[in-house]
């Protein structure tokens, strides 16, 4: 039986764009989607406050981390010194985020692919210092909000450079969620060869409503590593009113019925999606939020 | 190129659980999915008008159909009585539902699977006296909502009675939107063995997020034949809140991005899934209504 390891990421992913909310209802976030048996969770990003206001609190977030030893815990960063600060706060998985378009890589950390590919030995560096591992998540990776299709070529790029430097991880996003089945299989199929023996991991947006379908094209060409959000919290800034990350309660359905092994509960990930929306305050694209499992 | 065929189903299936709307609304949706390239639509229901007053218009409905003589226009009927009706206001092309379960079938219709199979070589009779050919659409194929999973051997029987009593096409229907791919392919790889060369179609829903991914799965099966709902309009009386039917835009661009071929225009197909929320007065839960096709 294939087993798919689940890392929840509606902490960073989800909360980010939205209204900053206490670190105490954080934490009942937090508590919730520990609770569902998930085994990776991305808790937060250090980056910069002023853009990012809801991830302000990233030190005293991580602080409260080691309460749940069973959980391996990300967090993201853009910069080295976003690193630093991460290793300084007791951090030790760093995802650094490499778009593999210009235009959005300009948006987002104001630096282009190649300056941000030129960063990757430092931040490997930094984060070995800190005795953290790293992984690179590719942003971008079928569409550009501003450059359209990415050509793979450009992905292929980021994943050699960052092979190079001998990070720990590969993960390919869909930021905008534009990717189809079809799509995310000729991507998976041009990286894997560069890869090697490193996990890969990929993180679909269900913008188009395709995000679970996409999802499911990945396991099948091979992958085993999925992020996901709890309630499916976690929006686009260029898609107003388009739904998120894939919501964990609907891909662990989807998985746990197609025979594949996972670690999260059903029941306990729409109680998980519950808070996510209690703490928002609003309603949450998830499926099963609305539907509930089905009778079995 | 691989070519799917589109059933929009908004009419029928999608308004059926609404608050009846004027006969002049309905038109209007009818124009704007027509103007999608569309090939096919599910126009009404002859049913009780009592159980569904929705569709209690459908004689008035047929008679506008001939206005568009390139579409090939269904209606769903569940009873012989019903078969008479739709012939009579011209539909030549019938849907008789069969449901799999007993507990749906009794439910829905008031007899169980094995009377309303029974009923099949009488339905095709008046469709043949009245020119019409027969689509048995079986119902509740993967769940029932009061008997649980439905053994597949359930589906067998009721396609296995269609094909001897001579029916021209077999639609599968997750009518409570449970399945996920891989157990609509286990569901397909024993069926497509019963039915020759008949036409297969498949009919999903959304309710727990997978449908997407289903109907994805069922086309890489070799499913030419596809059902969904401009907007997404259509839901389940038995989970509140839930999606319905699969959007027709949502499904078109995961079928046009993954380069199979489909005659419905993505621009087209959000602009009659706006339609379809102005004449039903409430949002709907297709992706691409709020999020807009990809820039290309």
């Amino acid at each position: 039986m294939t087993h798919v390891t689940i890392r929840d990421v509606a902490m960073r992913d989800g909360l980010q764009i939205e209204v900053p909310i206490p670190l105490d209802a954080k934490l009942a976030l937090l508590e919730a989607i520990v609770a569902t048996g998930v085994t990776e969770v991305e808790a937060t990003a250090f980056v910069s406050p002023t853009k990012v206001p809801a991830l302000a609190d990233a030190p005293d977030l991580a602080a409260e981390l080691a309460r749940y030893p069973g959980v391996a815990f990300s967090a993201l960063v853009a910069s080295p010194n976003g690193a630093k600060r991460a290793v300084a706060a007791g951090i030790d998985s760093i995802e650094y985020v490499v778009a593999a378009s210009d235009g959005f890589s300009r948006a987002n950390v104001g630096r282009g692919t190649a300056e941000a590919v030129g960063l990757i030995p430092e931040i490997v560096s930094i984060a070995a210092d800190g005795g953290a591992t790293v992984e690179i998540a590719v942003a971008t990776v079928w569409d550009c909000p501003f450059d359209g299709p990415t050509p793979v070529d450009r992905v292929r790029s980021v994943v050699d450079a960052a092979v190079a430097a001998g990070v720990d991880r590969i993960m390919v996003a869909d930021t905008i969620g534009t990717a189809v089945p079809a799509r995310v299989t000729t991507v998976l199929d041009r990286i894997r060869p560069l890869i090697g023996d490193l996990p890969l991991s990929c993180h679909f947006h269900n913008t188009r409503g395709a995000g679970l379908a996409s999802a499911y094209a990945a396991v099948e060409a091979g992958v085993t590593r999925l992020d996901s959000s709890a309630g499916g919290l976690g929006g686009c800034p260029f898609a107003p009113g388009a739904t998120g990350n894939i919501a964990t309660e609907d891909l662990v359905y989807l998985l746990r019925d197609s025979g594949i092994d996972v670690d999260v509960d059903v029941d306990r990930a729409i109680e998980a999606a519950r808070v996510a929306r209690r703490v928002v305050g609003h309603e949450l694209p998830s499926a099963l939020l609305a539907a509930g499992d089905r009778t079995r």
